[in-house]
């Protein structure tokens, strides 16, 4: 057994314990544990070990009973844009460019404000909690009231408050936005489920010299700098034509890669560009589904786990694609670069799995506090009604998980200690309310860009 | 409204009335009803509408209020092997030809008999029947055992009665497998809910001379073949180094393509191939997650849409997928060609959606019977309890149904007019007891195969 110290009789007190079931750790031996249990005291992790064990020497206020069923690390959406998901099914089978220009861009001047911000929050946090994701990396516009619908809600945010070279939803101006992102780092530096960070939407919409300063903010208050990169070929071919490189390479000459970025798609990243963000010590976000949907292309990831990057996995926006079940993206990644690779043995259930949990943990720059089930880190763990059969597995748990399991077995939600799903009852939030505003918020929409109401949308 | 003749009144009694809801009836006019109704009698459709109109002129036994959901056809699974759910995670991460002589063939030697055909078959039915298939296209041993649970079950089956050159688990040799296959198609046929069919396996595992003999017995029967053909790169190069020609075309010059066909995968089909499947009749089922898993390569569906061909959608079997929902082939059919083809236009939502119902119909020959909810066809439909958000879409029914629409969220499911799942609760099947049984198989295939038991199999 892994615990704080040599516990000594009596057994030491805990808010609460997980008891039974297999428990995935994702510990750095990648331990299974077949009867296991889960010590959380003050929102940590305080004991993980053989089931026995960990009875006998603690004593728990609150104890959820996991027996025949499989505990996991808290999943980690390394990419979404949460309120987007009110703009679900807003305009699909299109190209990026057009998909961003013509569609995203002009909903979003005509709807976007702090209200629709926090019911698109608050709808997103039940798919994702239903959905077993304990942290997720988001960016959009409003960001503080992303960060207090997820704090209330109680789930882990990496928050990238927007900033753009046009005038958007919540800022009109660069001096206004740099303004309202300082405020946003400001109170949210040190919150327990909140890290707070600077996130300039992508290189061909915020210019170099913003850039660099956006670098110098993030290295000047130690916060994180997100930022969509390499996405497409489009993109690649007018940094090559408008500033002579790529952009990773542009972002490297500029100054910019740093210990503190994550980075989302890098689909178009060359071989040396790979290297750079290694060097760099950036995080990389893979969206396997939302670059399927757009066309975007295909990540390098095979050459990005050969360097031990540190890539997690992202579902990106709704309204991309179209839903935040991180169990897709899981199962995608592992299929998709089997496919492209022409290889069935390229990335392995494992592989995709610690995509999910540890090393998107890495990828966020938060391995050290979540990403794994180990002493130390937060009490960020999901439950699972796997299928019996799947309990018992040929050949390996990770195969179940990755290519059996969906974000419907989900049981149970733990954040920070607490319980957020039980037995697939949200605690934290009320559904029926945020449905209705949903709700409420799509027949607006539907007004204001004069579609054609409902189903009828689809009459001949 | 649709109806079969103008109904005077009194109102018309009928069996079952599915009352209320978004009613995607995938007819030919692709027509969606906002508030519609289906009536059934004697396990076929006999009328659809508004709801007003259909419940004024119907009198029903019984009525399902599906206000609030939307109404689908039931899917159509083109290709399965549904006992070998029981070797669910039994080897992944493989390529096809180690996958299928190494570990598939010797597995299925060591371990397929009829109880195990029956069990693995319940087990798949719960998954199919909780996932909305109505339909499933099986090629697998004992086909009789399937067929029996099938209809045990009131699922809808085109079942294969597999012919391979070597000695299978359920016959020895061509004559007892020829013989086995007759007895299966004399006994099933005309039967409501099966359809029996004979199954070569495939151009590389059944010889030119059996598979003459196939398509005779399958005109002489008036029975459907059904094959794998085209899957691997590999199965090309040797086609051409044995044959002369790639599989399509050689199946061609020996005249075993025929309108009774179903071609499963077709991933490496030449242009003049796919003309050569059209002139000829040929259903095709795309199984998009095997051919990414196992790295088989994509089929061109763009190509075969662009022909009109009868294209369908597969699992394939749960040893290579891994599991049975029909709604994640449907989503990644939508999402892999856009990549492919470098188009984010390409297999619109629509279009997905068609490939498992309408167009899957065509697929098995079964458009007569199957895939559209209108007047005269069997009464198999799926309600579908949809996110409220999805029920108004921004711009089609279709991108909630391909785009963000789960097996999870099947409610009920009808079949030949007869409720098979309702509010989620298997009617037709003993889930404990299958699930009991299943385990107990999965121990057995541990012990056989010599594997480390359960979780620990993952321990370093």
């Amino acid at each position: 057994m892994q615990a704080e110290s040599s516990s000594p009789l009596p057994a030491r007190p805990v808010d609460l314990l997980v008891a039974g079931g297999i428990v995935v750790t994702m510990d750095s031996n990648r331990r299974v544990i077949a009867d296991g249990a889960i010590a959380i005291a003050g929102g940590r992790i305080v004991a993980v070990g053989p089931r026995n064990e960990v009875e006998a020497t603690h004593r728990a206020r609150e104890r959820i009973d996991a027996t025949g069923r499989t505990v996991i690390p808290g999943l980690i959406n390394g990419h979404a844009h949460v309120p987007m998901t009110l703009f679900r099914g807003l305009a699909d089978d299109q190209d990026l460019d057009d998909w961003l220009q013509h569609t995203i861009f002009p909903a979003e001047a005509m709807n976007v404000d702090e209200a629709f911000v926090r019911a698109g929050t608050r709808l997103a946090l039940a798919e994702l909690i239903r959905g077993g994701v304990s942290t997720v990396c988001d960016m959009y516009y409003f960001e503080q009231a992303v960060a207090e619908e997820m704090a209330s809600a109680g789930l882990r945010g990496l928050l990238g408050q927007a900033l753009i070279d046009f005038p958007a939803p919540d800022s009109a101006d660069h001096a206004t936005a740099m303004a309202c992102i300082k405020r946003f780092v400001d109170t949210w530096q040190g919150h327990a489920l909140i890290t707070p960070a600077i996130a300039p939407h992508a290189p061909y919409t915020v210019c170099d010299e913003n850039l660099v300063k956006a670098r110098a903010f993030s290295d000047h208050h130690g916060c994180p700098l997100v930022i969509h990169l390499a996405e497409t070929r489009h993109e690649v071919q007018e940094s090559r034509r408008l500033k002579g490189a790529p952009p990773v390479a542009h972002l490297a000459a500029l100054g910019v890669l740093s210990e503190a970025m994550v980075a989302a798609h890098v689909v178009w990243a060359e071989e040396h560009e790979l290297d750079l963000l290694l060097q760099h010590g950036v995080g990389v976000v893979h969206n396997p589904q939302s670059n399927m949907k757009l066309a975007s292309g295909v990540a390098p990831v095979p050459a990005m786990l050969q360097r031990d990057l540190a890539v997690g996995l992202g579902t990106d926006g709704s309204a991309s694609n179209n839903d935040l079940s991180l169990w897709e993206e899981i199962d995608t990644a592992a299929k998709l670069h089997k496919l492209i690779s022409a290889d069935p043995k390229v990335v392995s259930a494992q592989e995709a799995f610690e995509m999910a949990t540890i090393r998107g943990a890495r990828a966020l720059h938060l391995e050290q506090q979540v990403g794994s089930l180990e002493v130390g880190k937060r009490a960020d763990l999901a439950i699972l009604e796997m299928e019996a059969i799947n309990q018992l597995p040929l050949s390996s748990i990770y195969s179940a998980l990755v290519y059996a399991t969906k974000a419907s077995d989900v049981l149970t939600l733990v954040v920070e200690g607490q319980v957020l799903l039980r037995d697939r009852q949200l605690l934290s939030l009320d559904e029926p309310a945020i449905n209705a505003e949903a709700l409420a918020y799509r027949h607006r929409i539907v007004e204001r860009l004069g579609l054609a109401p409902g189903p009828l949308a689809d009459q001949n």
